[in-house]
């Protein structure tokens, strides 16, 4: 008997709730909203974005073509909701702010909390930041040039400015006061510092502990002691790892002289590790950055560098090749047969890489046992090497009638399958060491590597064992 | 007069604070411990890890070689940190429930939050996890059955099951003395829900704001009213895409009937979004998952079906070669010019795969907006085709001497790198209007094309206009 199977079988995705239906942003909403804005139909569109939350709201306007962005944002000028900015993508939200005008723009980014603010004036290209800059507000001005003064993609610029700091000698009661009756708080947080007399963090206490305890107990009893503390300077990606590792939910950002200046809690580490991982995708596939939303023309320019480093590796490739065009010319079915030796090389070294650099990121791969992966890469690429050999010699031979021919390039497909994983994994290893992003520049160093290698060994073998 | 130059120059690397050096994990600790190991220097290894972070301690045994973590098991187990279990990589946690033994296992799962002893059992490998079952309490055995009801990777599995929920007709001062009495609270939360008679959410209330609010208001009046709920059987890939577009922090999780059985906060996210994230980077580049950590069989299986898929298309490529072998006879320098035309193309298709499949993930491309995103593919792959063209088209002229040849191998990349282009757009697009994971399988299907129409186009036009 056979339980379990319902009569009428169902896929899980049929069955599986999509964020979309939730959210109320379907492919069908956007298409019916683009249509309105197409044939100008001003009731439709509002009736269609009154509901839309504004992250919605900045997904919509993505989506849309530029002319249809441009009627959109036309019509929402007057109510423009602030929010939408920091969610959108950047090459988008420059042309929104343009399209907006620097006027509304300055007054949205004004209302918005400074950390957001901060967020979309660094994001905008050169012209428009100095035309936004120029009109907000003197406080927000300042406070940009301060926070320009910590290096980029730093926590010093992730961090929020806004956070509850306490003597240690504080009681649950007089704490819980002092956040009723002060009203320069941020909206939501989730821990309290305890600071020290010279503002140095000594202690953390979530709120739900707080909460939980009687009013006359002394705060400090109920803090997490030493804190770990995030220098302004350190990188974000470091500030995320720190984040993941430990599972924390707010750090306190401390200055040089280790002073509390700032809190960086985890929804802004989110969108680090949403970044660096979509970063690292992007670079491993020869891409520097989402062009998604780019003109044509800014598509090219990322794609270009990729591109050109890929063609000298091809010209060295064809240059090796013809090195051997009087092999070829004798035996012409090695013409046919030598992609097959450079796209297995190829493809184990892309793996390879892609392993390592995921490792590298999540620090799981460190110089202590870098020497064991790279042993277990070469036992790794000789066994993959003579599996794939023996299948490729195989065929050669099969095809070629000549067991010398299946022979020589099953010996060059076992070459560069061990030359290839090991590879894989050194270079990125080696490129961290030097101080290099491995996901950036680990692709085009190997590829440039492999293909070359390949046909050299299947060439220079056949040329010494086949003429 | 240049200002800013310090008399020595320090690069940002030198400059930059690292998390390792926050954590007091650095290569070098690990290689002190590793050596200490080694020599069975019990005395040097207890004082290197009686400081570590229970994460710091899963860093330090998978960086270690198999002998050494058997000698630091065997070691620690009396006094083994149960927390530790969850921190690690799978294959690794597999290895370490093995050698701690299933009595000291059960014991420390019994012993930790519900959510992390669930995880752990979660992915447990078979026959380990009957042992582990089997000795756990009753009640966590039963939660273990509730748990694996859910389908793998849902909000259901992902949710922890202690939450604060409150009637909406109580008060801040009786929401704070029913925490302060209860003692089976979750020992950090950020959020109470509001719940109707039937126990479904009606709003949530963030601890900040009950801070901040005096004793007698109504706890319905400070709530967000209509909380976005995730259904138990949401795949957490959906969850997480909510909670960035939505910048939650928690949410409730509902089941069938709406009622509230649990809570998804904002660090189980994090945690879907490495892992997905991760998964994508790694599928593109044709493995199936990390394998760092693998043994070399498991590796080499993980691997394998990524490159067989390449065999298969490179025999392809190479019987397209063959078929023009007649051509290449008389002109052998179109072998070595073959190969550029076909890794042109396939850059230039993995670049746009990429691009596709993130924007995919992201949700920012949908099948609303994919008619002008191919488009748009279209326009970027006749311009790159132009330019690459131009350059490829004018060394091969140079280098083989015949302007026909340069002509040939120009039209030649045009055509490859516009198809290309669209088809690393089109494939992901889909691949995933079939359901199935465009991450997975764009870059086989891609890769297969790519090479086998670069061949046919650069030989054909050669055997149509040089012979």
């Amino acid at each position: 008997v056979v339980e379990n199977t319902p009569e009428t079988p169902r896929t899980e995705e049929e069955q599986a709730p999509q964020a979309e239906d939730l959210l109320g942003l379907s492919p069908e909403v956007v298409r019916r909203i683009a249509d309105a804005l197409d044939a100008g139909d001003a009731a439709v569109v509002d009736k269609a974005i009154e509901d839309l939350h504004y992250a919605e709201f900045a997904n919509l306007i993505e989506q849309l073509s530029d002319e249809q962005r441009d009627r959109l944002i036309d019509r929402m000028r007057p109510r423009f909701d602030p929010d939408v900015l920091p969610e959108l993508d950047d090459s988008v939200r420059n042309e929104v702010v343009e399209r907006l005008g620097t006027a509304t723009v300055a007054r949205a980014i004004a209302g918005m909390d400074s950390d957001d603010a901060l967020y979309v004036i660094d994001r905008l290209d050169e012209p428009l930041q100095r035309d936004i800059l120029a009109a907000i507000p003197k406080a927000l001005r300042d406070m940009h040039e301060e926070h320009v003064a910590f290096p980029e993609d730093s926590a010093g610029r992730l961090m929020q400015r806004d956070f509850v700091a306490v003597p240690t000698f504080w009681t649950v009661g007089q704490t819980i006061e002092f956040m009723r009756e002060t009203s320069a708080l941020p909206y939501e947080f989730y821990v309290i510092f305890v600071v020290d007399p010279r503002h140095r963090p000594v202690g953390t206490v979530s709120l739900s502990r707080v909460l939980r305890h009687r009013r006359p107990i002394q705060i400090s009893t109920l803090m997490e002691q030493n804190p770990i503390t995030v220098p302004a300077t350190m990188d974000q990606e470091e500030v995320a790892y720190i984040f993941r590792q430990q599972d924390l939910v707010s750090a306190p950002v401390v200055d040089a002289g280790g002073r509390l200046i700032g809190v960086i809690t985890i929804d802004d580490v989110v969108d680090v590790i949403d970044e660096e991982a979509g970063e690292d995708l992007l670079n491993l596939g020869g891409v520097r950055e989402d062009d998604l939303y780019s003109t044509v023309v800014e598509t090219i320019r990322t794609r270009f560098p990729w591109l050109s480093i890929n063609l000298c590796s091809a010209f060295l490739s064809a240059f090796v090749i013809s090195l051997f065009e009087g092999t070829i010319a004798k035996i012409v079915v090695l013409a046919a047969l030598m992609p097959i030796v450079a796209s297995m090389g190829g493809n184990a070294g892309v793996q390879s890489v892609t392993v390592t650099v995921r490792a590298l990121a999540m620090k799981e791969l460190t110089f202590a046992n870098a020497r064991r992966n790279l042993s277990k890469a070469i036992v790794v690429g000789v066994l993959n090497g003579l599996i794939f050999a023996t299948v490729i010699g195989s065929v050669a031979w099969a095809w070629s009638g000549r067991f010398d021919v299946g022979l020589v390039i099953a010996s060059a497909v076992v070459g560069t399958l061990i030359f290839a994983t090991v590879l894989g994994t050194a270079i990125p290893i080696l490129l961290t060491r030097l101080g290099a992003d491995p996901a950036v520049a680990s692709g085009p160093t190997l590829t440039t590597m492999t293909d070359s290698i390949a046909f050299l060994t299947f060439l220079g073998l056949a040329t010494l064992f086949l003429l």
